[in-house]
């Protein structure tokens, strides 16, 4: 079927990618064109604008926040102002509850579909067609998205009409995973002034008791100080810590975890550290 | 070969039964006979004080806390008073790193062998000698002990000559569960308010993600409020969390996590919960 | 001279009426209307819009938060569309630094003048014309200011031609009081337990060690629970903690004691005293 | 009359000579024998231990921690042994609450008097006479005391017979002074980062607002960072506030705040800043 892709970083083109394999007609849009370009070798149409994008009817993005959605939505030459009546709009983009609340009403206000359908896993998993995902938001755009879903990812879970729901379980969990890396980094900072390896209370807290190939991943990443490249920029981290503690907050809710967190990320991003992988908020606590 | 046993609670009992299950002589003690007794048509021998437990040459302890073993250690017909040159002491307990290294100079002062070995492990996991276990300290204790930790765990660590090293693993490990305990505590309370099933977020994200046991156990566990009877009473958990702030503290090192968990522990202990499972201290968070 | 005055709550209208009595002609706008024309007897004109009264060459904005002023200032008939240039916009709401510094940058582009000059002092300050006041901005929006200031405070501190300086100190000296605040709530909820009468303790550590009447009036209201009718909303106290957390996190800097007030108030909120005086943040502390 | 002065540090030698030039004939003893000697023109008569003090009938101690008190009261040679009947312990010092209370209780179980008497003030106001006092235990104890205490402070305030209320009341009034240290360390941190002087934040805020001549000092010193020679050590800061943490606890109350505190202050320490002023603490968050 013919559709459009909105946002081609490390994830988004991976993603578009799959669709084509999977035989779609995929009409590509990027910021910086040359991302896009990169795709037409492969069947892709480059697109001048969302809005050229949007015009096929179905349109993905994956973009980097609220404020990029943002403008490839309302700006001009935008995706509301040029989604067909009853066209979709999916956004598999980790992003705001709330925002993603108020776009679900300006697509319904414009005669449009929207579902915020986010994944979880990072560019290796996008490109094997392996990640997790989560849709919420209108029936039908739901509906005509999971065979497209089912080309980029291994499991679709369904979470209900009401948009924003799908947002509030990524934003969570990747608030866990921020909070296993600040507790690994807290943890190995103390059993380095017993002189413990880390990596035997890995072998033993992990390996017999909690048995998370994850938590056995990122402890050795954070072991071993391997922050470079990037795998998730901790500045990105520090936008989803926020979007947790605004989640909480819209619904009245303290959140006192992701505070402490977005101290600890905020601190390794004064220090310098926003570009290296995430992981690196371990560091703030060697003293 | 003959030993003694020292402390009869739930995990206590198990471990005696287990090693009197492997042919061994046990010498049991309890400052509450009745448990004591209970062992004995199984095989124990009872004895009338800790010194009569410990004079068998090897004495495994098993305690609630620092002020316990300080007990049956330093008391009036305690063991250090009644340990032979070159007995062997076995502190199964989970108790504080300073308290363990001191312990472990005042054994070497009496010319006797201490090794720290607290285990990983519920009382159904010491009742089918399933527990995992760490042990550090003087290596003849620890070679002593081998064979007879091999008859209540599946696997043990050993980690070196400073006894206290088992004690921080222990108290790091316990901090790593009752970190996860408060996350799903503040991440459920927000989930409850939009709505979304605790449980499928568990699905999702621990069955796709970390598909760690434990953490589905204790997030079911959490998602039901099971919480009685305790597992391991809330109260013990705080009394973990601050063993963990103090081995920090002894290295003059912060621990920011630990001391919100300290606060969310003692929140729950002033709601009169500190009889309840610890993971009852999730429902602090609930509003 | 001849001014507007846009928004007329408590501390909006106590202004006014000091700069009607002071001589000058003040066009008043206030969305609910009513507010408005209460002061036509005193003098006053009352303006359809804000535009109107913006259309005077200088005009005073006294709102609830960063969207009210938005609104008023960028909104249909607002004062950025009306102010002729070369016109003075003197903003004493407590806005946001980062909402302040946007606000000075289009107000430049539009060739007006604007200076953002918040406020310290409660309702009745206002009324005697004895707040404090901080301004900062455009150097001859200050100086056309300088004679109106001083007719509604009592000292104003000029703190240089960066508008959002004045709402970061303003920002950070609410910061102050909430902390205060929320210590007192700690500490006086530890006395209870102990039976020792706060009013006691602030007699013997305020009256003999800090000496200060702001803390001696605070701590008085939280010992005798006087949170009704509030002076200052606890819900606006959370907005006021959120700004200061929001004008650290634009200059990269942790703010761990305003995360952790943050927390406070959400609790208070979340336990229905959004509307009580915020010093009944303190009551979050009881057990 | 005659009394026992135990313990000469900056505050004991300060408080002791003022006691002997009110006419009493004091005995004085410190563990470095040198600063009794230095007493000793001034008319004391230097004794050999603490016994020696305290078999005058009232003794005095001024120590540094719990771990002091404890050695002088009940080691060999210590108070408690040589107390007569009736004899009266006056403790100075910064002490736990819980340790008070159980130094209370043996020295009633000997027959003995005990008030706990910590002062508030800096070796300067003790020099002067001009200390704070707050008094609380045994009725005979306080009564004996009273005129004693008169002649090193300006003001005493009795608070019943329980003799930990004193130590609780100093905790805290401690507490409340690290608190305001704290956030204006966290305060002009930001400040920095915007190029606004602190001291005019301090001009506007607490010269216009709170007018404390304590939080102007202290701010003053942060702003000057004039952190040598310690007024009081960082150190000792930390101890203080362990203590407001445990004397919380010992009631099952939170104490969120303080939490926080002692992470930044064990982080000043981590970071080599035990010896200096403890209004260094500030310098934790500059980044």
């Amino acid at each position: 079927m013919k559709l459009g892709f909105v946002g081609l970083g490390n994830m988004g083109s991976a993603i578009a990618r799959n669709l084509i394999k999977a035989g779609h007609q995929v009409t590509v849009y990027n910021r910086t064109r040359s991302k896009a370009e990169a795709l037409r070798p492969e069947g892709a149409t480059v697109a001048e604008t969302p809005a050229e994008a949007a015009s096929t009817g179905l349109v993905f993005t994956m973009l980097a926040d609220d404020s990029a959605v943002e403008q490839v939505a309302f700006g001009d030459k935008g995706i509301i102002g040029a989604l067909p009546r009853d066209g979709v709009h999916i956004s598999l983009s980790t992003i705001g509850a709330g925002f993603s609340g108020r776009l679900a009403q300006s697509h319904r206000d414009a005669g449009q579909r929207y579902a915020a359908s986010p994944v979880f896993g990072r560019p290796d998993s996008a490109a094997s067609a392996k990640l997790t995902i989560v849709i919420a938001g209108d029936d039908q755009a739901i509906e005509r998205a999971r065979p497209l879903l089912d080309a980029i990812g291994q499991k679709t879970f369904i979470l209900g009409s009401e948009a924003s729901s799908a947002n509030v379980v990524k934003i969570n969990g990747n608030f866990l995973l921020a909070n296993m890396i600040e507790a690994f980094g807290e943890i190995f900072a103390v059993l380095g002034k017993y002189g413990i390896d880390p990596k035997q209370f890995l072998e033993i807290v992990n390996g017999n008791l909690f048995r998370s190939p994850v938590m056995q991943n990122y402890g050795n990443i954070i072991a071993d100080e391997r922050f470079d490249p990037a795998g998730f920029k901790l500045k990105l981290g520090l936008k989803d810590v926020k979007l947790a503690i605004a989640a909480a907050e819209d619904v009245n809710m303290p959140f006192p975890m992701a505070s402490l967190l977005r101290e600890r990320f905020l601190m390794a991003v004064a220090q310098g550290k926003g570009e290296k992988d995430w992981s690196a908020v371990s560091t703030v606590s060697k003293l």
